[in-house]
């Protein structure tokens, strides 16, 4: 029964969702079966989330380590960071006093698992605004799980029904995207991948590269930087004895992937493939943070402000988001 | 029973996948109950399809008039342009015979829809390089079209599972492609997709526009095309009384889409919306040519010659290219 992976959940904004779809998640039979999970969050906060329209109440047993999380029914165990003021506490707002609470929430969960006393982390929505308020001086989660783990530089892969998708580049201009394509940086952005892969214990089967232009350029009908940068990439990693193939067009190295031909894309820009993951099925899209020496996955939604307290969030993404730490578990290294 | 529409559908290459998917699709219960269709092709090479590894024979039964066409069971009707010899024909080979066959069942398929006499044309695959053998000037499906139909510039439309996307571009690098995001463009572009709407009875929703850097720049953070084109585009066009939206990221515009939020989405490059598309279900991403005084779908896939014959080919698009045929044919006007 111990051998279930421990995953420690932190449970993001207070005045988010996040309180509500975590019980919601907890109480999904196939997380219950499958993990143990330890909250760090504020017992105040998940009783009132208890009382939202539709909810069941589960009992809440507080711990002061990992070590006591049983694997009881019906039990959320939680390690009580005390952090909220109930009296001045408001839903569907953001504010200093959450955004300070979801920090300490994170960073305690972070200490837990670099003490390797649980085996991941799942994230729950933090709120921008309320973590500037609060002065906390990190914009989002992944620059928190830099900073607290030391990681230079996290690498953001995500998954949705089995295929794994990274991004050769992030939040910039899509023409200044284009100017990343550069062979050297598809080299060392494919090693790194590679390393991420195999922190999860994914060894087998190929990496494809995507295209950047429309059929891959054909030929440098339409765009060279297949021709100039892509294919000279590709080729140098094969020579190296790297598995990877392409440049695959756009247009079906997503569908390829979702039929098992390959263990992983390589998106060449942001919406190239969050479209993808996004379209096919927006809940279930998680990230997963690589590079770090702890296991981190995560919903990739917001803190939903506007629906909180009403009981009508969705908890597909956190159970989602819980299942693949899970699954990636017993597997994980690092590195 | 009459009413059912009648759908011409030429038989593509008749060295590839076409004859096996027409046959394959006429069997399908739903387009049988829905639809009436008139097959332009070769009594021969049917007759041989008929013949491939689990495929079931039908009545095939030749006309010289869609007026002709009945709707018996299992029965094929064929307008047999009699232009494949047999002797020489080879399966899964390119050849300027299968080219030129190829085009005059397009080209007979436009003629009945020019005269009014079949109510769309629903078309199959056809090899770019037995067009070429055969000397045919049009190098694909769409230019055929724009020259039998006297259309200047046909649009491309794909839908899938109830979403319609338009394309501002297409087979441009990805750097061009951004210096078409212009005002004008879109302005012009959007007036176009909503003739092209218009043409299939779709009055009613709103288009969206997707943006084209990641979140849509977030205010010109990263990329100034929706701050100087894209939104001033969607203001214009508003002011003007048209029902647009956006720029919407193009991370959710899709997932928006298919909870049925737009009437349809207008994608600012080739992989934006062939990516949605194409991720999303590949097989059942049709397109739709408008613009033109016809209606006409198609499959969006190729000949797969190295299948020809095997009886291996999945006739869902062709079921799906006949299944919006016949919604859109009642609706259709030419503008």
């Amino acid at each position: 029964m111990l051998n279930k992976p421990l995953i420690a959940v932190p449970l993001g904004d207070p005045a988010g969702i996040g309180p509500e779809i975590v019980i919601k998640a907890l109480q999904d039979a196939q997380i219950a079966a499958a993990s143990r999970c330890l909250v760090v969050g504020d017992r105040g906060i998940l009783e009132q989330a208890m009382t939202f329209p539709g909810m069941q109440p589960m009992t809440i047993r507080t711990v002061e380590h990992p070590r006591e999380v049983a694997d009881e029914p019906d039990t959320l165990y939680l390690m009580d960071l005390h952090n909220v003021d109930m009296q001045s506490f408001v839903l569907g707002q953001p504010s200093a006093m959450c955004g300070r609470a979801a920090y300490e929430y994170i960073a305690r969960s972070i200490e837990l698992a670099m003490a390797g006393t649980v085996d991941a982390v799942a994230t729950t929505p933090i709120n921008k605004v309320s973590l500037h308020m609060a002065g906390v001086p990190y914009i989002g989660h992944t620059e928190i799980f830099a900073a607290l783990t030391g990681t230079e530089d996290p690498l953001t892969m995500f998954e949705v029904r089995g295929m794994r998708v990274f991004f050769l580049s992030r939040h910039v201009s899509l023409r200044r995207a284009c100017d990343m394509v550069t062979k050297e940086r598809i080299i060392d952005y494919v090693h790194r991948c590679k390393a991420a892969l195999r922190q999860l214990g994914v060894t087998e089967g190929t990496m494809a590269i995507a295209g950047l232009n429309p059929h891959s350029g054909e030929g440098g009908l339409f765009g060279d930087e297949e021709v100039k940068n892509i294919v000279p990439a590709i080729a140098a990693l094969q020579a190296e004895g790297c598995d990877v193939t392409g440049p695959v067009g756009a247009d079906s190295v997503f569908h390829l992937a979702l039929q098992g031909r390959y263990n992983s894309v390589l998106s060449l820009y942001h919406d190239q493939g969050h479209i993808a993951t996004k379209t096919l099925d927006f809940e279930r899209t998680i990230s997963i943070t690589g590079g770090m020496p702890i296991l981190r996955t995560s919903v990739d939604h917001g803190t939903a402000m506007d629906i909180a307290g009403t009981g009508k969030a969705s908890a597909v993404s956190m159970v989602e988001a819980i299942r693949l730490a899970v699954v990636y578990a017993p597997h994980f290294r690092k590195e």
